[in-house]
């Protein structure tokens, strides 16, 4: 019998044996499956990496005296995001504020039997914090919008089914481009015409990355610090295939090297991407695996930026924020009920926990004493 | 006077008297009405058929004895389902998993005035926790469900009123079909059409059951574990009337083994038979008289099959949870207020409750010293 | 100075002076305004009606000692429903109930611009019991209410703006007809079409009325116990106009008797005029003074006859869940802010309500000793 | 370094230095910053406006031993709104009240793609306690308001897109006109040809205030108090460019009083002008920066107008509740996420908290026994 085999408990010390820091697994490298890893001094990217993670089902970090000032200060490459993480850089309001301030975030996308997606992106702009909001969608959508977000502003395209044309007399602080707008010509078409004259900051999912892996001149006319949020596929389409998790983390920093674009990679730790750095999120559950789920953050992401976040910080916390909402939401719905409406809906309490201290573990013999 | 008709309380042992536990009753059986029956080693199918359970207002059952090991190893052909028996059934959600892995569930129905039940088992199938949902409507509910249900994406079919080609481009994990359909003769052979090609397991509900039975041939296409879901009237176009209750149960039978299908009866203990095995449900309440109460059963086995269950676990796992999440909302709703969006709003909380131990009674006295 | 306009407080014995237990009060009567009015036996009628009950803030019963038995055999014309009235009229929920079993309601109504008064009404028969339900409505409101309101089925006219004509194929267990269906002559002629063919029992609210006040000669067609629930200008154009309260009932009671029909005088203290009986309603509140509240009330006794009240009970039970309801919900928003909806969110919780025993009054000492 | 620059805790006495009670501050007057200020006998007006509040961070006022009476019965040109000033001029609703008395507001608004707006308005109006509301709005938001508040009713303009003519056969108690109405010139048109004839109270906002600003003529036509809620663009084009929050105020001082209007200027301190008094509201924080949050205040004071409130009071009282709305709101929603209907949701509680006490501060040791 194979030790890998064994369904003894196991407990790893620093890294699984078999595991990399530093390179892919190959189906000869028998990694040992372990229950737990008592990781030195800090957590291992490769705890964080689909094909990788699987092999320790828990970890926890043992401070082995390394000099913390030391680790402090150098500057990682990989920066794991939680609350800490996040507080510092949340923008309070001030009490002389007006919507104003806080911005316009214009949401194109949609396309006939899609347009469910964009109530999602802009009901999430909005919940954000976003100042103001407009949606522009094909014509098919204007009822349905209209009656299920009076918050919203509609522009429609003179269009019936999808996008053909984007034009509107507005000053968008923040645009978000790209859920169900579908890959039609005449939408490229549009795409590719509205980028030339776009200076607003962009957050471009879905089908929007689709247009862009269709016609990669267009990457040239994206506005520095572009956030793009892909789910595997697009990111494919997008960068080619990989080999394994180091090479596609590779390919993604050169590509956002070369285009000065944020990559997010969604996925159970999602991890942003900006030049050299990795930014791995620490919240979320597997109640995120739902339709829409992926529109919500687009819309997180697109709020923060209209409210005055530079688009880096945006994605991060938007990333972090998502997962939160859902981290609270499930407690009530549970992983398989959870949809992506319900992450909006609780914004909110994913807000208000970042001031919360964190619970300090309590000994039993406290908890019976009380 | 006879004692039937006395109003004394009656405890019957092991069955009520006159009642027998392999044949029905008639008039001629002077079955005694029993408040409350001690029934040995298992409970009786009687004791949830409609025609014989009104004889016992109670029941629970005296161990006697026998060897459990014999009792429990015994392939009956009746298992009780409630929370024990679903629980190792559960599918976990892995913490690595993506929308992809929980299916694409297609629900297929609706005609002009009956929109509203496509939205129920579309949101219902959500609920559950398939990964997307598509419905697939005739033009006329477009606004509507678009307005109500954002997480959908939806196909319309060419026609305004009524489904009358079923064709698309999607790949469905699991298709939902006849839900508010109607039997419109191009509804009738646009399902044939459809049958003809699709690989992908069904679920069947409504004026669909009523298509199969207008046209028996068609049977012969459904793929092996369809699931159907009749009400009774339903069931009597599908496999003709029945004697009495055990009469009914054997067709059911006959017609399974003949058509490899899954026949859930709905009822106040629905009863899910597949070959010779009856699978008789323990959750729900008479809260679920109510409009729209079949749609949602519908969506959520569609969405269990979605994710990976197949359809016999499917079924029994689907008509628990929905009796579940109806338990749960009655004591919010009462049963007269309960409506079928209250039994997807508590979907979460079914789903929650299975890993809940179940409360143990308490004695009075206990009570009183808190 | 005049003793009535004393600021002092008031104490009445048995009926403030000046005030007759059995004709109207007119300017020469100087009433005495009471704080407070201990009355002997029985409440007195005059306490619930508009014209009166003003003179008396508040009013106990003292019992001085007739005869209990001879009290509650005697047949009044008056009952006031309390939690006690309705309890015994409860029809409690079999187990092996279907939804069959709670009728099917038809609600006909709605024209360009007033179909949310159908929502309202269709809605509240659901969530009052009802099996199932259709709206019958002009075409302008199909999108609106198959949004809105996903459990109900949709029939709809010829007509784009307005009921023309009342055809239908299905077999309502009851009909609610007129809340906002205009008077227009085409409608008109539809009703008394629909009025020689009906076997249904009917409520009729709002235009309905006002539609058998221009054409005294349909009320001829009505069914045996109709409802009619008019609001007080409505109950003029029906019975013409009244001199005082006594005379308003008595009114009222001659025209019941002569259609035998059942009317439902709303107000403060809702009264139920069935020949010369009056049942006087003590639940409510001013909340209920908004827009949509009688449409709610349509709704919920229509609801009550499908599942098998008769109209008479349904008429007096629908009027307590309605105040029921909304005394609940006034709890949670206000006096202002309770709107129609929130009438029929909180009709589960005043069937609930109905089994909860009442709390007793408890001594201050009593509450000091928690 | 300059003690403005100081990262001490400053503590200013009566004012902060620098600042004066009555002219407004230039860059020359070196400001003191102060963390805390102790005014004397009674809050300062510079606390108050956006140019001068943050010069203080917080205050308290401390009471010098001034005459009591003298400061009561002074009569001072500012006052502060809080739970004190608002109880008195709280109307109760009386128990034989019927929606005929909260009256009928009117709703004229929207456009293409800016109807949620009047869905907003008009929702706040019922919320606030209007007995009824219609809307009167260009043929595009038809279904979509029908569908989304069913309690109102609805009439639409000839014109698919915009308002170009106002006619109606009701008779409104009180009109809210101008919220996304645009300003094409037939929609002014339509305004002029209405104000001439209209002699219902009126609450203008937003683009109906900006049609007042390019036709000033209009403004002889309004109705005495008709209520103006314009944002700072808004005001600036009524009544032209101010030097500073003194110049400011003292403009619009002189425009109520020549057109016998009130302003309320919307800010974090919303303050309502009439004539020469200044009524600074102290409820409301940065979440009701938010899209739709005046569109919702513009439907309060509408709703109060329309059960009896005078229309000074009515804006005083309502933009208080708009505040405590949102105070209450934010609790559970955060600043970000707060949204404009959640204020509309929470007004109940609004209403509500008016009769409840103020909590006394408690002290460390007496919670301590507790």
């Amino acid at each position: 019998m194979h030790f890998r085999e064994s369904k003894a408990f196991t407990l790893a010390i620093d890294i699984p044996s078999g595991l990399f820091v530093d390179k892919p697994v190959t189906d000869e490298d028998a990694v040992v499956w372990a229950g737990f890893t008592l990781s030195f001094a800090s957590p291992k990217l490769v705890f964080f990496l689909p094909e990788t993670a699987k092999y320790t089902v828990q970890w926890e970090v043992l401070d082995i005296g390394l000099d913390q000032e030391f680790l402090f200060t150098t500057q990682t490459e990989v920066e794991l995001i939680g609350k800490l993480e996040v507080l510092p850089n949340y923008i309070p309001r001030e009490k002389y504020s007006h919507k104003g301030q806080f911005g316009h975030a214009l949401i194109i996308g949609g396309s006939y039997g899609k347009i469910g997606a964009v109530t999602l992106t802009s009901r999430a702009a909005l919940s954000t914090g976003a100042g103001l909001v407009t949606a522009y969608i094909p014509k098919c959508g204007y009822h349905a919008l209209q009656a299920s977000f009076p918050e919203a502003m509609i522009i429609t395209d003179v269009d019936e089914e999808k996008i053909t044309s984007i034009k509107f007399d507005i000053e968008p602080t923040v645009v978000g481009f790209g859920i169900g707008v579908g890959t039609d010509t005449k939408t490229a078409s549009a795409f590719g015409t509205f980028l030339k004259t776009n200076k607003a900051p962009l957050v471009i999912d879905a089908d929007g990355i689709n247009l862009l892996s269709k016609k990669k001149t267009l990457l040239k006319l994206l506005p520095e610090q572009t956030v793009l949020t892909p789910h595997p596929k697009e990111l494919e389409r997008l960068i080619g295939a990989w080999k394994n998790d180091f090479d596609k983390l590779k390919k993604i920093k050169a590509f956002s090297k070369k285009h000065k674009v944020i990559v997010v990679i969604k996925g159970a730790n999602t991890i942003t991407v900006f030049e050299d750095k990795l930014y791995v999120n620490t919240t979320g559950n597997p109640g995120l695996s739902t339709a829409g789920s992926g529109d919500v953050l687009t819309g997180i992401i697109t709020g923060l930026i209209s409210q005055g976040y530079n688009p880096l910080v945006a994605a991060i916390f938007g990333v972090y924020l998502h997962g939160k909402s859902a981290d609270i939401a499930v407690e009530d719905y549970g992983y398989q009920s959870l949809i992506a409406s319900h992450v909006i809906d609780y914004l909110g309490e994913a807000y208000i926990d970042i001031f919360k201290q964190p619970e300090e573990p309590q000994l039993e013999e406290e908890k019976d004493a009380e």
